[in-house]
């Protein structure tokens, strides 16, 4: 009894979903605009664009069906849900997608989020200045890896930013000055079972995720939190699958930035460094299988690899480096693969992975 | 700078060597004259017989090339190495493809053996009964899990025996009242760097590996004195690749039995249980990139899926259980599938794993 799951995009996130699946006998379609993406090498990629009604049609030919980014349109989800489950649930992805939405359910769950403003005309954004001080105009939807976004560190700016949102719905954040950022990735079954794997921790640069380190370092409590705040958005949304939460921390709390309803860059360490994958575990509730043990083996760090892949020599020679190529075309700032280092202490993997990140140019 | 590798083979260790190798960013092409064999799920397959010239002609195009099993015709070989590099070397392959030969490489490198005689007519094979006693007649080619053997246990069954063999070149081995069986994979680049996995403990029935243990239990020094025979054998054939070697242990002694010039079913606990799976391995030797960390990551109990596959929830369900699925037809008697399970205890992994065997109906 063969399972099918079919898969919303082809990028490196499908391509890891599916290389997950295999051994669970488990086939993959994934649906992609791009003729070739990272999916097509390891199973059946449908090209077409992501409300093609025929390729939709023939993806809900599966058992299940899932999605690797948020932007998926509303009408592919509705469409693939009259055929078959699709999870994780469509008010999930429909709350992620817009940021005001996501800040009222984080407020409405008690979960401390940024101090916000829905911004509409220019006098909104004018307010929002004197009230909350510097912040980031963010485009309410469509964002992604710091994209969308426009810091206003001072009045004179104010008029600008407002223009260069060029009339998209957008919010404005009070600008928080973290200390650490860091995100959680729990799992939740059909039946309400729940599993979270260890806290991590995470430097962006540049508005995408640079590295990130696993278990984060001196984070019991906040662990416990970050834990909690996941359980509770995840059985308010009657979450089915993998959910990333990203926080801020400040003075030692914890600040909710934004949720992700799917496999998340911050989980990739899971791979080698967890007993099951999130990639794995992500397969297992969408297929309705038990879920796998998400301890963490060893210490790990997970380097982003943007634009190009160092040699493979220089990386593999490191002990414990595991890399992970996308096979995707080279192109600047593009993520093209990760490398992770599982070392038996914290200290040692922060040592090679210092080595590798001299032979990384992002 | 991507590589391609073919595989003379499409089965499960051509399947588990394609899924290690996409996130190195090699693409594989396999020939195998089955259609939709286990790998073509995960890479490209090419249907046709192993010495079809055409289809050699196309697997030629990768950079590298190895194959999966021992039976490769030497023609085939022959042929990929005028136009690439093949790995493990064809003389590895040459020697482990006749008993005869293989017996006389451990007798040259002072690697003790069971005591042999060559059989060609039925006076050898009444000889070699007076003076070994109770024997395995076993066809010199073409054997594997136990198939083309027969035990001849007394004076009346000699006869009977070699006419089974119809003709086909044996030989006769001493019948071995081991202890334990225990099997040692190593793997050897280019440079002739070297690492051995942690010994394997093996339970055959009816020839066929039931089940393996990892790393094997009280067995320091027998694990010193196998890595010490791989390395002399490797060494000896200028070997590239996994190899894995077989022991019967008697009176604690080893006593090697066969070795396999490729990835082997003994080392598949190796793709949760160690830093670096016996696949990955492979290809990094033969692809001609360093080697990753052997070490062991807690305790592995691997039990090998015959015919079927029990219902994926109640495997799953066990912490620390890893599915392979091998997406063959069910069929009695075929390996269709692993399970490993993976404890920080031999105690803890032991208990579930002797769970998961009340699934299993091999």
């Amino acid at each position: 009894m063969n399972r099918h799951l079919g898969i919303l995009g082809g990028g490196q996130l499908g391509r890891m979903l599916a290389l997950a699946a295999h051994p669970l006998g488990i086939r993959v379609s994934a649906v992609d605009p791009q003729a070739d993406g990272p999916v097509a090498a390891v199973a059946e990629q449908i090209t077409a664009a992501y409300d093609d009604r025929e390729a939709l049609a023939r993806l809900a030919q599966a058992d299940y069906a899932t999605f690797e980014f948020e932007n998926v349109p509303d009408a592919a989800v509705k469409q693939l849900e009259e055929s078959l489950p699709v999870a994780p649930p469509p008010i999930a992805l429909h709350t992620a997608q817009d940021r005001l939405r996501e800040k009222r359910l984080f407020q409405k769950l008690d979960i401390v989020t940024t101090p916000y403003r829905d911004i509409v005309e220019l006098s909104d954004l004018e307010q929002a200045f004197r009230e909350l001080g510097k912040l980031v105009l963010k485009t309410r939807t469509l964002g992604y890896d710091g994209k969308g976004q426009v810091i206003v560190a001072s009045e004179t700016q104010i008029s600008a930013a407002f223009q260069q949102m060029a009339g998209v719905p957008a919010i404005a954040e009070q600008w928080v000055p973290f200390e650490r950022e860091v995100s959680i990735i729990i799992v939740r079954d059909r039946k309400g079972n729940f599993k979270s794997y260890p806290l991590t921790e995470n430097l962006h640069r540049s508005g995408v995720l640079h590295r990130s380190i696993a278990p984060a370092p001196n984070a019991t409590e906040l662990e416990a939190q970050a834990i909690a705040a996941a359980h509770q958005l995840a059985n308010a949304l009657q979450y089915v699958g993998v959910l990333a939460v990203e926080f801020f921390v400040k003075e030692g709390q914890l600040i909710a930035n934004e949720y992700a309803p799917r496999v998340h860059n911050s989980g990739h360490w899971t791979i080698e460094g967890a007993e099951t994958s999130q990639f794995q575990n992500h397969i297992r509730a969408v297929c309705d299988l038990p879920l796998g043990s998400t301890k963490a083996r060893g210490h790990s760090v997970m380097l982003n690899l943007l634009g190009s892949i160092p040699e493979r020599e220089t990386l593999l020679i490191e002990e414990g480096a595991h890399l992970h190529d996308y096979g995707k075309q080279e192109r600047a700032g593009r993520k093209v693969g990760h490398v992770t280092v599982v070392s038996t202490t914290a200290e040692q993997s922060a040592t090679i992975a210092a080595r590798l990140e001299k032979l990384i140019h992002n």
